[in-house]
């Protein structure tokens, strides 16, 4: 077992000798037998503990770093089950796990079997809530606490610890809104969790009493991070400079924010000072309402290579901790994100109505070179994916091609606007969605299970998806000639191999390509499902076609199929249940002929994490493993056929 | 043809005599001809007209009555098509309809075939954008107005009018934290219909300049209004009263939210006065960067019996303008609506755990009853249906019991939430669907068609479609008693008229229930489609099976019906693609029988308005129309049968 192999040795890479606090805790009630005084030192043993093992493991390094005292503070003074932690996101909780009796298993971490890389209810009663998604930690911690008070169980506090960034998306604009309204009895304590400018030595130097900070020093050094913000992606906390002109006396930027939803705010106080952090959370635990507390903090912080480069450290791969992270530039075969960051450059530069979207995934999506090479057309909207798509849409209005950039997970969350505000206005607007099927290490929550099923059922839009990296240059190319919407849907990480050569050729819509011609099963396969189908249809002398459209489908194509073989296979690494092949089924059904069809696809259950190999293997996703189903169906169906004709 | 013969009817209703200045306007440019010293009388013309029509036809009376003047000075001062206006959720558009060329057809509002109730891109160029989905004006506008930038088009303006309403929904705030970004060159004016509220004398006669209004009188004026609004929803707009306390000396309350986003704030103006608002808007107009101007209105504004009651003539039935809506007490057979209504207030009083919610649509979801009775176990939080689901999924999480009261359409808003927050945590949230299937005049943006594609697809949940009233109760109780995710989801209006006992008992989960045994064909209903099964399964001597459970579907009754017939037909009143149907196809499929299906449902396109009979009919829904389908296929089948086995 290679999960229980990586448990043993991630155990002896914590030695007494090295992490002597460390070893000694394996729940928040010994974390609670410590002095204070040694929670510092603590600090520094969970740093070290984390970088050794996040560098063999690979996982949300730069975040975890910063929020190591919090998480101590959070779990030292609250009293967690009955007290409830929600991290937003959660890729920032790993020292929360460590400290909450999973740093045995921690050398898992987002491992097939292992660890979760984000907090999970199944995973731990220290869990109070899963996340992953952005801006949800508010509305949940908001239930909680108001359940809490309902049920009469008054001394229960309820704990939402949000980043800036998440701050930005509606729906946890929308909980504060609705949080802002309870006054006493609902124990809801939000953590403003402020990583994008560390607190400058004046405002953390104001440590101690519990006490908002009103000096003149504070509120410009604050201003001074406010500005340096703005060059970056804008946020909600850029409103140090915004409110600078209104010559408004704030007591400091965010605070504007949370008071006018009437939330009693506190800070900033610096997120890096345990004394500080305990002194501060113990006092508010005193009270009784609704509280924001705004904590500013460091990426990447004790580890140098990281706090110097975060965003390098915010997602790695397996590193040497001592050298750090080494950028290869030997070349490599392109990963369809890749393909998607050279197309949509080459694009640009021929078409200058081509505007890119992207909901705060830049890097995840393959826009750096873009936005250097483009800057006027485009625009990372922050963690804003209904406000994306609706933008686009606007542009789409306004004679622009706009590229929208989503993860398919993410996509999700902006299906409304993509049924409303885009194909019901039948609108040119182009999705290029990325991570669709199975992504791997971030597991459940992030998996592209549900975009073509969602996709497929929403009039005018078109779906593509490409088999390899060929077709998903000429499908980009396709979508973008197209003037109504439409969607390439593609697989995270690498494709079979195939050369992309620059061009801009487009393929007819709603057109399959048969791949080989063969007798007695038909393999109709969607995207990469093609590659695994191919071994299949070899070993039966079988047909195989790539469908390349989920929407709409090759309806001549699958007829001529269905009424030349007696078994149809459709196989999609998305959800089975209204996925293309039921789509498929459909046309059969539509036309009166009757044969026998076979779907492989996602089942009806969340898929837990793993490698790509490991979870098909584990699905029966295999061309070996589907090979020996379609060779059972056809067994059986000789023995069967006589019962039901 | 009735809307041909309305039209005329409609015409005939506005002679030069009653409403001389409105007869000789049949385009924008005919208005900009009168002379400004007209407006007022041509305001008082349109509210005659608008009345005398919607009293026949029903639509959203408040809210256009509100906007008549906004309407008029926007179309007189900014030169539409060029320049654009956007009217966030849209109802409030009719003085807009009237103004630019809908006149004559204004007697076919929200008919079959008619004028749509919302602004509709394919129904004039005078409609930027299609809305009815609240908060989306802003993101859309944003992208017309970068568009016209980056093309040049130096003199054109995008206005986007949103109500404080539609502010609380996340999205408007996600674009809101974009928008402020942009400076000069982005023509972009966001006008804050605020009609929670009518602007004071005092602060309404600070007209004429166009200036920001700095006097104590007018913000103490504002925080009056915003104690007022405190006793509703909770809003925006709510901070006069929150940053009182703060001692913040504001320009006027909700200039703090827009300054906060670096947007410059104008107002608040009386949306009344004509005179002003096309001083003010000339005067904006002359500036080069994104602006919000804040103006005052009143629903109903202009007839009385509107302006007492604005939100009984929010969305009217036709009725008596003389006399005014007269509620009727005589008892009628209930709404589904009513039922769950009911239902929710019997189970809260059996169940403390029993914990309401509803995204702004307490009238509209049958919770006025529970309001009263359960204050403390009922929240509506606002347009903010992604805030409402991850609030349930905390309140779950705490031991409640919440019930999500939401529109099919506006579900779509937060499936991922429902996906991410709530089924992959298996936590017992319920949701009560409402309007699932045609709505009837809303139309295209409000047909509940893809609920049961997108919620069949989510792992863990349960989803009941009832095909009467007394089903529907059963199925509340069903969800109710679960301990993991369940939606019962059930038709816009009246069923077929089934006692509804008062009962509290369960169905077993995932079991049909055979309504008649017959041979030949099995006929497996979802919902209400199930009641147009009925005579058609008589007519052919048939099975016909309730089949209860969309999701987890009864397998077993499939397998039996699909070995034991010829052909199995199913009929949902939602989307075809991804439906319930496809799902019973998969479950044959994979037991590897071979049957012919046949399956009815909803579309590939949208489903315009009309009558809920009228668009059934059109989509070949009736069991008329199946019948007639069913006896070609039997007749096909058995001439092809030979060519495919």
């Amino acid at each position: 077992m290679g999960a229980a192999a990586e448990e043993t040795q991630s155990e002896s890479a914590a030695p007494e000798g090295r992490f002597p606090l460390l070893s000694r805790i394996d729940s928040p009630e010994d974390l609670r037998g410590l002095p204070e005084a040694a929670l510092p030192s603590l600090a520094e043993e969970i740093r070290g503990f984390m970088v050794e093992s996040v560098s063999k493991t690979g996982g949300h390094l730069s975040s975890s770093l910063g929020a190591v005292e919090l998480a101590i503070a959070l779990q030292y003074v609250f009293n967690t089950p009955r007290d409830r932690i929600i991290w937003d996101v959660g890729h920032q909780a790993y020292a929360h796990k460590i400290l909450t009796g999973r740093k045995g298993r921690f050398g898992t971490l987002r491992r097939f079997h292992g660890l979760s890389g984000f907090p999970k209810r199944s995973e731990s009663e220290h869990d109070a809530f899963g996340t992953a998604h952005s801006s949800t930690s508010i509305s949940a911690a908001l239930g909680m606490a108001v359940a809490a008070k309902l049920r009469g169980e008054t001394d229960r506090w309820t704990v939402a610890v949000i980043g800036d960034g998440a701050l930005t998306g509606g729906m946890a604009i929308e909980a504060l809104n609705d949080a802002g309204v309870y006054k006493s009895g609902v124990k809801l304590l939000i953590i403003l969790n402020d990583n994008d400018c560390s607190i400058s030595p004046p405002a953390g130097a104001l440590s101690g009493h519990l006490a908002k900070i009103v000096s003149t020093r504070a509120f410009n050094s604050a201003r001074e991070r406010g500005k340096r913000a703005l060059k970056h992606v804008p946020c909600l906390w850029d409103i140090a400079k915004r409110m600078e002109k209104q010559a408004i006396n704030f007591v400091s930027p965010p605070s504007a924010i949370f008071s006018a939803f009437d939330l009693n705010y506190y800070g900033p106080i610096d997120g890096h000072d345990l004394k500080e952090l305990v002194e501060v959370l113990r006092n508010l635990r005193e009270l009784d309402q609704p509280l924001v507390l705004h904590v500013a903090t460091q990426k990447g912080k004790g580890y140098k290579p990281a706090e110097l480069n975060p965003t390098l450290y915010h997602g790695v791969s397996p590193f040497d901790p001592q050298k750090g992270i080494v950028v290869s530039d030997k070349p490599d075969k392109p990963t369809y994100t890749q393909i998607f960051g050279r197309w949509v450059c080459d694009m640009a530069e021929r078409d200058d109505r081509l505007y890119a979207i992207t909901p705060a995934m830049r890097e995840g999506s393959g826009l750096v070179e873009f936005e250097k090479r483009f800057p006027e057309r485009y625009r990372d909207v922050a963690i804003a994916e209904q406000h994306a798509v609706t933008y686009g849409a606007g542009l789409a209005c306004g004679g622009l091609k706009p590229v929208v950039a989503i993860y398919s997970t993410f996509l999700q969350r902006a299906l409304d606007q993509v049924i409303h505000d885009v194909a019901l206005q039948n609108l040119p607007v182009m999705f290029a969605v990325d991570r669709g099927g199975i992504v791997g290490a971030d597991g459940a929550t992030h998996q592209g299970a549900f975009d073509i099923a969602e996709l497929r059922g929403i009039p005018n839009m078109t779906v593509m998806t490409p088999s390899d990296e060929n077709e998903c240059r000429l499908m980009l190319n396709t979508a973008f000639a197209m003037d109504t919407p439409a969607a390439v849907r593609y697989p995270r990480g690498k494709g079979p191999g195939v050369e992309v050569s620059a061009n801009f050729e487009t393929i007819p819509v709603g057109v399959s390509r048969t791949l080989r011609a063969g007798h007695g099963v038909a393999f109709l396969g969607f995207g990469a499902m093609t590659n695994v189908l191919k071994p299949v249809a070899e070993a039966l002398d079988a047909t195989l076609i790539d469908m390349r459209f989920a929407k709409p489908l090759d309806r001549a194509v699958i007829l001529r199929a269905a009424a030349s073989h007696s078994l149809v296979v459709t196989a999609e690494e998305g959800a089975l249940a209204g996925g293309a092949g039921e789509g498929v089924s459909s046309v059969i059904e539509e036309a009166g002929l009757v044969v026998s069809v076979m779907h492989f696809g996602l089942p009806d259950a969340f898929v837990e994490q793993g490698s790509h190999d490991e979870v098909m293997r584990e699905l029966n996703l295999t061309s070996e493993a589907i090979e020996a189903a379609v060779r059972r169906r056809l067994a059986e169906r000789t023995i069967e056929h006589g019962a039901f004709v």
